[in-house]
């Protein structure tokens, strides 16, 4: 245990050296940013050993974890070697600083550019994923912020023998230290800190992790925080929609991997589509292992369905589980979704193009998309490359977050002894 | 007074009813925004004399305000012409909603779009002036945002018999009462609920007002604030800059307007400049009025000028004052705005172009402008059309807030029946 007077003096030490560090940051070259990256890929894989005893060193301490924790926690030589090829194609993205996104000229000759800058310092808050340690400050590096990492105690051996390979880079490209900075302490109440102790040092917060973690940074958190409390997708099946296309999306938006935020939990089916659509549908995820918890004309299709409370429609499952509802055409889904969903992602399969535009136009949800599975909510699906995670607020980023989601903009504005009359 | 549950209960329904009308304003053409604000601009030609009566009132009831606030109060025939003037322009603006502003095609033929879409419910809280709330009344109908009014009790009566007009305009379209609302009631307990009890239903805050204001807001909301606390912008006359521009722009910056948060209010010399122009422009500062608080070598210039301390470099006067200090070139001047400055608006003013391009590289505020006025801070002036404010965060909006700023964005994703792999 730290004392308090000790663990405030050593996080606001971080910060002072983040702000440092991220304005020698700004002022670096993308190239010199990349070269940093190329390097802690290079680090990575030579001290592939080193990092695998330290996650041992986690493995054995965190036995009491759980089958899901103990996975999310182990590493092996494969996943070393996808954090390194991931640090590689983020160094490969284009550059998001100083791009010029808007330019103009005004009738008094005033020249007007809005340019890409970062955001500044980046806190990110994490729980047993030792590779978030490599993600995220490889995003932060390439957006040019200074990132803040703190990561669970379990897995806190594996996170410092990642670090040590990001500084290693770091230093590889005449980088601070500082660009990239791991809070040293488990103690709890570091976290307390980056929400609310911080606030002159850290511009914005990035959790990632379970639905208790990100709902106690939304209520502590002082500065702004990008993130998604849960993802309660919907997949709407349209009664023009092709059912062999609506069996493949609805199969793969529920069953391709159940734990991720794009995964679907509710399947709304046309109540004019129930003699045609629900039957198969409802049969096909029964037969694929998926648990179906269904309104009345659901449960008649197949004494296998278990009958839904209204808490299903509330619920992220994030396992094999769907909850599967008649609705009255496309305005009964876009109503069904306006009421329970969590504004992430929503798809609608149908061969109708009236339909499908005004699922489109009518759900506000931060991705909504036609004839194709929800699980395509992911910044490298986007073609973004690298994500540090999806958005479901309405402020700053929407959707997925990749470098340029992590960037603010600045006015240029170039004159000629220009006053205002 | 209103006790407080009556006021709970009349704020929640103001949320409620806010979020529903945001709905059809949604789904509105923009066609129909603009009749609206079409119909509003007429309502507040055809009630100029119930408008000016109810600001009579409210002058009379505010004899204690001093010059200042009451010049903000008044309402005249000119000042009524201007806000349906403005309200005719933000008619004018391009339609910011639905606009396409990237789109792409991936490999697997999933075709991208982003597009903007409000950011939903937006509480504007403001003090005396009550054209407030016909500007943002009028800005957030035309990005499609319901908009919940809270302005100052001394501005009472002017406030609701604007707002009538705003509502008279809203039914000629055929949208609902509830687009743009009016706290009904003074009681100063209103602004708490709408900064920490109405987070269900109000997406942003928007303050309008001093710095008590701002810094209350921005300390207790708990949904996000756009707006900035105060503008310490800062001219540096370089080495090798025209003297001639540079007095323009020196007294433009300061004295055009002293009150707005664009008015200039330290001025930093090139010490390289000492001899050739620190003397001329702080003689002609004196001369036209200005105080004049300056290091020992600008208190050497003229007995007119008072010493500046510590204070006078973190104090943004909004009065025809200013601090004036010699800095080491470019870099002094840049190290002197990262210390003091607010993020807000800075000028260089020099012919040479590398450094120019230095500093508005380097400095690392909203708006960096080069031989031009501070003053030109303004939406209006960057061609935006009306701004609700200008913001000096780094997250969602930086700069002037204009109809574009008051958006979010979503992606939508055609697909013929993509799954993930």
């Amino acid at each position: 245990m730290t004392d308090a007077a000790t663990l405030t003096a050593t996080m606001q030490q971080l910060g002072r050296d983040a702000v440092a560090a991220q304005r020698v940051l700004a002022a670096a070259s993308g190239e010199q940013r990349n070269r940093a990256l190329q390097a802690m890929a290079a680090a990575l894989r030579a001290h592939q050993p080193e990092i695998l005893a330290a996650n041992q060193r986690d493995m054995s301490a965190a036995a009491g974890l759980g089958r899901a924790g103990l996975d999310r926690l182990q590493l092996d030589a494969a996943r070393v070697e996808a954090m390194a090829r991931g640090v590689e194609e983020i160094a490969a993205l284009a550059d998001p600083i100083g791009t010029v996104t808007a330019e103009w000229t005004r009738p008094n000759g005033l020249r007007f550019q809005r340019v890409r800058v970062p955001l500044g310092v980046i806190g990110i808050i994490f729980e047993s994923r030792p590779n978030v340690t490599c993600d995220a400050g490889a995003l932060c590096l390439k957006s040019a912020n200074a990132a803040i990492l703190r990561g669970g105690s379990e897995s806190h051996n594996s996170s410092v023998a990642i670090h040590d390979c990001l500084v290693a880079g770091l230093r590889a490209a005449g980088l601070p230290d500082a660009c990239i900075q791991l809070v040293p302490t488990t103690d709890r109440a570091a976290v307390g800190h980056m929400l609310a102790g911080m606030t002159e040092f850290i511009d914005v917060i990035v959790p990632r992790g379970g639905k208790s973690l990100i709902a106690r940074v939304k209520q502590e958190a002082r500065v702004p925080v990008i993130g998604h409390l849960e993802g309660i997708c919907h997949v709407y099946v349209d009664r023009a929609a092709n059912l062999e296309m609506a069996r493949s999306i609805v199969l793969n938006a529920k069953l391709r991997r159940t734990g991720v935020c794009g995964a679907a939990e509710t399947l709304l089916v046309d109540a004019a589509a129930q003699r045609t659509h629900l039957a198969p549908l409802v049969r096909e995820l029964l037969d694929a292992g998926c648990e179906v918890r269904g309104d009345a004309a659901t449960c008649a299709v197949d004494t296998r369905v278990k009958t839904a409370t209204e808490a299903d429609w509330h619920t992220e499952y994030l396992d094999a589980i769907i909850a599967v509802k008649l609705v009255a055409g496309v305005d009964g889904a876009i109503a069904h979704i306006a009421r329970y969903g969590s504004d992430h992602t929503e798809s609608i399969v149908t061969d109708d193009a009236a339909a499908a535009e005004r699922f489109l136009s009518r759900v506000d949800s931060a991705i909504v998309l036609h004839n194709a599975s929800t699980q395509f909510a992911d910044g490298g699906e986007f073609g973004m490359g690298a994500e540090i995670g999806i958005s479901t607020d309405r402020f700053h980023a929407r959707g997925p977050v990749g470098v340029e989601q992590l960037t603010s903009y600045k006015y240029v504005v170039r004159g000629s002894g220009q006053v205002r009359p």
